[in-house]
């Protein structure tokens, strides 16, 4: 019964897929583990899809057997959502790879929900537009979609929220549906768009991304600020959005981190708690930003504000800041990156920041703490050592605590990598009895639980 | 049975509401017509509330009763929002029209859902904060957010959907759930906020509304153009588009309607094709924003460009634009005012409004375009003769005509109004099956169809 179903399932499907289906063990463990740090469970099998409908034939046999789903995109997600807690069959993206029409004249584009970030912006560059949404790793657009994921750009130009205009999603009953037109606006019903934005494929899976674009600003400038202490460094980044200065970046990297990106990137950025901005707009509109950052950078006590205005300085700067997790994780041998990640209202973020630093004093586990501070959005990096049991509660502790501060200020428990199978118990914490009804709307639309069962709640 | 528990229902209200309860018929019509053109049915009783337990307990009774609730805010809706097609209670929230509280640090507030438009604006002034959504009347805030109205700053600052950050809702069972904190951005599960946010009181009655605010920009210029013909003022909107120039408002008048605004707000503007503009930023980006402007709609044609620096003139253009509905229809006495309105992707926008101007052509009554142009947003305002059947099939075809246009380029058939009872049609052929997902989160959240019935979809 049960059993013969996916047995019959998986053999089904490797005759359908041929050598697009897997069920190798390295292939296996790769797909279920993402880049989290929690324990994982592995898929029964891998699928490499080409197409949306290839995607709805599968929802819909694996419906049929009760065999979860679980989408894959580039495998870079944080908190354990690819893991195949109930087993099931990952569905790799990766070859839906295409960009399928770009529109200058309306600053969109759609594409395949495969498509690396790197990728789009590869594409886009020759027609003097971007794709602003940069979380650390080069993720796909369509796990971007799915754990609605910002980066450093979205003081700015917002998050996946915010740029995604229309979805192609492939229900767990294995209807297609398209989740708006291509209008900038629209008040013509419930925003299905938004409610699969941040699902993390647990109502369906997103082929097809309709997203918004930008122009390559004119001029593009950054600047890296120093400071004698972490609470200045918050105090500079809370006026400047205050202030309403429209920064296009502005990070804050602390001492430590600055220490594990010199040696990781070949830097020598000076040893201090430090931002880094950088700046979106015409001439004389960023020379404006510039001199306002540096009054007020200089007011709260910077004691260091270089600008870096070559395009290869900027590279080497944002690409160190990108790398930050895997710096950290560098410096200490066979160790496994743990990220930390919550968001607070800005009036908030130097005491939290504070707060967390406090946390860290007692901490045997090599850290650093970074943040997206014009979002209120900051992490704690830690290289723990996965053999090391006491050493991996100590940092949940810390995560832990971090979160209910977080919670305690109206903030949230994830700015931006999601809930996954990590912070399942903090959504409760967070959003009390509206969970219950999220949970109403995933048993309506997903009422056998196929799709990545066991993220974002237990049913 | 189902008529004594509605009967007794009635009763109980009346008795624990006192004289906040009212069956009087004068107040029960206006209570289901707000300012739309569809023939309405009037609610069986209307309760003024001041709380949200208030407001969850007539939910609760009405639930048990399975009698309809419909939210009512300043009555402001043109869609048949507010029409009671299955009797039940109009919940008046105007008298909860408290601001509650006021972070300058975090540019954010929390109202009562009663609380107007400009009362919050009143309200901020002195705090050096906007709150810029701001559709034609002087609607509540919490009926924009049921509406995912907009206006004509939304090409700079968004719609409710980027502007709400969280909302007190309560359920069809009359449980209250606040669906976010207060952190700008989120990952931590179902964006509830946004499924709330244009539900048009089928899924809920929001209470309490969270917004993002604005500071009042340091400097704020208009300018009025004029174009030989509507073709290039719509041209010249594109191009500020598709420059990424951050105009606050562009707003597209045609000949017709300046001759309406001048008539009815005793102004003197010059007989053309027009674009009216603001500009907000530092005193440089402003400057250099209008020379650009100015440059592009020189190229396109433009034959008149008027700057309005003074506080007092910008005033007097905006009010007469906002008040463009009402001048239209002012023109011809007993004329009822009928708003189509679309939204279509900028690039089709210049082929849509002149396929809107060729309809027209041949329309017997009197009509005018205006458009949020940066959005591809447009209206045809009509004023119609409510007795006279003829003209409102005229109008009802030319409606159909634009919206099955706007459809056809992937645009929306309602860019800031909403469905209501006025374009469920339009909705299932804008939205193919995604209409029976949303049908769907309906059903399950209201199992009894209790909450504005008749609305959106029928069910």
């Amino acid at each position: 019964m049960y059993m013969t179903n996916k047995l019959e399932l998986l053999a089904n499907l490797e005759a359908q897929f041929e050598d697009r289906f897997s069920r190798s063990l390295a292939l296996r463990e790769q797909h279920g583990r993402g880049e989290s740090y929690h324990s994982v469970k592995s898929p029964d099998a891998v699928v490499f899809v080409e197409t949306t409908e290839e995607v709805a034939d599968i929802v819909r046999q694996c419906a049929d057997a009760r065999m979860p789903v679980i989408a894959y995109g580039a495998g870079t997600s944080l908190e354990g959502h690819l893991s195949a807690v109930e087993g099931g069959i990952s569905v790799d993206l990766s070859r839906m790879n295409a960009v399928l029409r770009v529109s200058p004249e309306d600053l969109d584009c759609t594409v395949q929900a495969g498509v690396t970030r790197e990728e789009l912006n590869s594409y886009l560059r020759d027609l003097g537009l971007f794709f602003p949404i940069d979380p650390g790793a080069n993720a796909s657009i369509g796990g971007m979609a799915a754990t609605r994921a910002s980066g450093t750009n979205a003081v700015r130009y917002g998050t996946m929220r915010e740029n995604v205009l229309s979805l192609t999603v492939v229900l767990p009953d294995g209807r297609i549906i398209r989740t708006a037109g291509r209008a900038r606006k629209s008040s013509a019903g419930y925003d299905l768009t938004r409610l699969f934005v941040g699902s993390e494929g647990t109502l369906g899976i997103i082929t097809e991304v309709t997203l918004r674009l930008h122009g390559i600003p004119e001029t593009m400038s950054a600047a890296l600020c120093s400071f004698p202490d972490i609470a200045s460094a918050v105090n500079t980044a809370i006026v400047i959005v205050q202030m309403g200065i429209p920064v296009a970046r502005m990070e804050l990297m602390d001492r430590g981190l600055i220490e594990a990106v010199n040696a990781y990137s070949a830097l020598e950025l000076p040893l201090r708690d430090t931002l880094a901005f950088e700046f979106h707009g015409s001439p004389a509109s960023v020379e404006e930003q510039v001199a306002l950052v540096r009054e007020i950078a200089t007011e709260n006590g910077a004691d260091n504000f270089e600008a870096a205005t070559s395009l290869e300085e900027r590279n080497r700067l944002w690409k160190a800041r990108h790398n930050a997790l895997y710096a950290v994780v560098s410096q200490r041998p066979g160790a496994k990156g743990w990220s930390s990640d919550v968001c607070v209202p800005v009036s908030e973020l130097g005491n939290c920041i504070l707060h967390a630093r406090e946390l860290l004093a007692g901490c045997n586990v090599p850290a650093a703490i970074l943040g997206h501070v014009g979002d209120g959005n900051y992490h704690v990096v830690f290289a723990v050592d996965p053999d090391n049991e006491q050493e991996i509660e100590e940092v949940a502790h810390i995560n832990k605590l971090m979160v209910k501060k977080a919670i305690s200020v109206n903030g949230t428990c994830t700015g931006e990598h999601g809930i996954g199978t990590g912070k399942i118990a903090y959504l409760r914490e967070e959003h009390g009895a509206a969970v219950d009804v999220m949970a109403l709307l995933k048993d309506a639309l997903d009422p056998h639980g196929v799709m990545n069962p066991g993220k974002i709640f237990l049913r």
